[in-house]
């Protein structure tokens, strides 16, 4: 299990995803990983969201990568009077929370949180406003990682014995900790993940994930998911979400939304990882991230198509609810036409995000 | 327009997508076209069979090919007897019409016309045995590429004016006689390409082809069909066949099938061009290919997964009946329930194949 564990630690944990540390913010690159282990150093704020920009991080990396950026912030702005700070961190917390579109949302209750942390630390005389953020930010992905546990067991409780399981791009942290759980109870499961062009990160960070783990995990195109689902029994479907709307609609990885016409037609249940976001009260809010469109026009960094041949790339699509079987969260699994209950019961403080 | 037919002849014509002469065949290779144009040569039908399998060549290209390196064979058996050059060229038809398991139907009515034909130059005395399979092939092609033009009309007949398509795969001469027809009515379409992973059919061959002819063309990742018909009104999708089965399931490409769900989902069409195979009377007598799995853990040559991850590889799936809105052949559109009708209505002759 040594491999195992080492391999999950490095991919999940904020010391290896995205970490502050005197003046500067070190980002592990997945646009390369597993090939090559490599870390983005930025030293401003700017960098940082300049590297979320690019995609240097996905899944929930982005999350930790901001909020080290919020720390680096204060760093930046250590000489200045408590008032300069504030509003330097206000703006820094705008930069970062806006470099990339479909998760301002989340990204303001992470860049949000951090500005109330260095309120606070400032409000108490401390000294070093980067590693009170630092501090906050470890804290908050520890609570945040015993949520995820708990949607795990729920998520888990779906699989039977011996089950096959699809998934769909990186889903971090749940990948993580459902693949903990299974191992805890002695559930032997095996894995399908559909590569996830144009980024490869099915490929190249969920099965990686999931051989550390120990477990049998077998990558697809992405024109392979209905076939598979037919041909080798597929059991469940779940997948995580990068906003997930108060109206059922969810915002995932682009093709998430035919995976999920699939799984209905062949009648295997969709279950989507995460709490609604207060922020999407319906589908409207979500802002569909572009990327750039000649992406899709390589693999590898090895060119595809002919000149003259335009691309398309759509980073997310929007699954809706009439797809989804259920939204697993910490407090239970909840009909994605009912997610109001969800924020209603829940504990969740002002700030907190479980993904 | 001279680039556009250049590079239309470059890719359609079967002397540039194979040709017999004087003891060699030359395939065009397409798993590096358009990158680069290299032909394979072949000095035996053994090579040609194996080029086959290692798929130098897709869509109707390996039947161009089969029937040259009939003739191939007869080059290298023409200092035999009469009969013993039958019993060889038998043999020969074995070899190469067994080159791919899927296709095995289809093969054989391309290897058995040229055994006939090989048969009836051999009764009239002819002397190169080679060159009469190989006028028998350029004959049989033109007659094929006519009935596919019927074909086309019947496509575009379907295609609203300024109409949005999306195809899969690479399906050669129907994508070529679908764009000279939507060219001569003066019929606008943009089109959207599938990339088609794990080889790239679609950004490589089929996007240029298109801007070849001088439409308007977009690659797609394998995981946005679902998304581009919703998001750019998608108005009809096509894409050919490796064997329409009489009870209207069809074999073709991996991610038809789920381009058939979402299609059916978002109440598009869904076209499949081409004849019904008498050679399959349901879809128990298709087998589909599976290549190498390892090939699905890389992209254009650079790897993807890390080690211990396994790969899959089904080349192709089924699409029922209940997904295809119309059989488009040269007699008209069959519904996929009606197929015999088309056989029995048909002047097909007995090695004649229409693609």
């Amino acid at each position: 299990m040594e491999r195992a564990d080492k391999g999950l630690a490095f991919m999940l944990q904020y010391e290896n995803v995205a970490w502050y540390d005197a003046g500067e913010v070190r980002i592990l690159d997945r646009r390369v990983y597993p090939r090559k282990v490599e870390f983005v150093a930025c030293k401003t704020h700017g960098e940082v969201a300049q590297a979320l920009t690019d995609m240097v991080t996905q899944s929930t990396g982005p999350f930790t990568a901001a909020a080290m950026g919020m720390a680096l912030a204060a760093y930046e702005c250590r000489e200045k009077t408590a008032a300069e700070q504030i509003a330097y961190l206000e703006r820094a917390a705008y930069t970062i929370s806006h470099a990339r579109p479909t998760t301002v949302s989340r990204m303001q209750l992470i860049t949000g949180g951090c500005l109330e942390a260095a309120k606070a630390a400032l409000a108490a005389g401390e000294g070093d406003i980067a590693m009170a953020i630092r501090d906050y930010t470890v804290a908050a992905n520890n609570r945040r990682y015993n949520k995820v546990g708990q949607i795990a067991k729920y998520l888990v409780d779906m699989f039977p014995d011996n089950g096959t399981v699809m998934t769909q791009c990186f889903a971090e942290t749940i990948v993580g900790q459902m693949l903990k759980e299974c191992r805890e109870r002695g559930k032997n499961i095996r894995l399908f993940c559909p590569e996830t062009r144009p980024y490869f990160q099915g490929a190249r960070l969920t099965a990686t994930v999931c051989r550390d783990m120990g477990f049998d995990v077998t990558v697809i195109t992405d024109n392979m998911p209905a076939y598979v689902m037919q041909q080798e029994k597929v059991d469940v479907f779940t997948c995580a979400a990068d906003a997930i709307c108060c109206d059922g609609y969810v915002a995932n990885k682009v093709g998430t939304f035919q995976i999920a016409i699939a799984a209905k037609y062949m009648g295997i249940p969709v279950f989507i990882t995460g709490v609604p976001d207060a922020g999407h009260p319906t589908k409207d809010s979500v802002r569909i991230e572009w990327r750039d469109p000649n992406f899709t026009l390589q693999a590898m960094g090895v060119k595809t198509a002919a000149d003259g041949v335009k691309g398309y790339y759509p980073a997310f699509d929007l699954t809706p609810p009439g797809l989804i079987s259920g939204v697993v969260t910490d407090l239970g699994i909840y009909s994605p036409y009912d997610l109001k209950r969800y924020l209603a019961q829940s504990d969740l403080g002002p700030y907190e995000m479980v993904i």
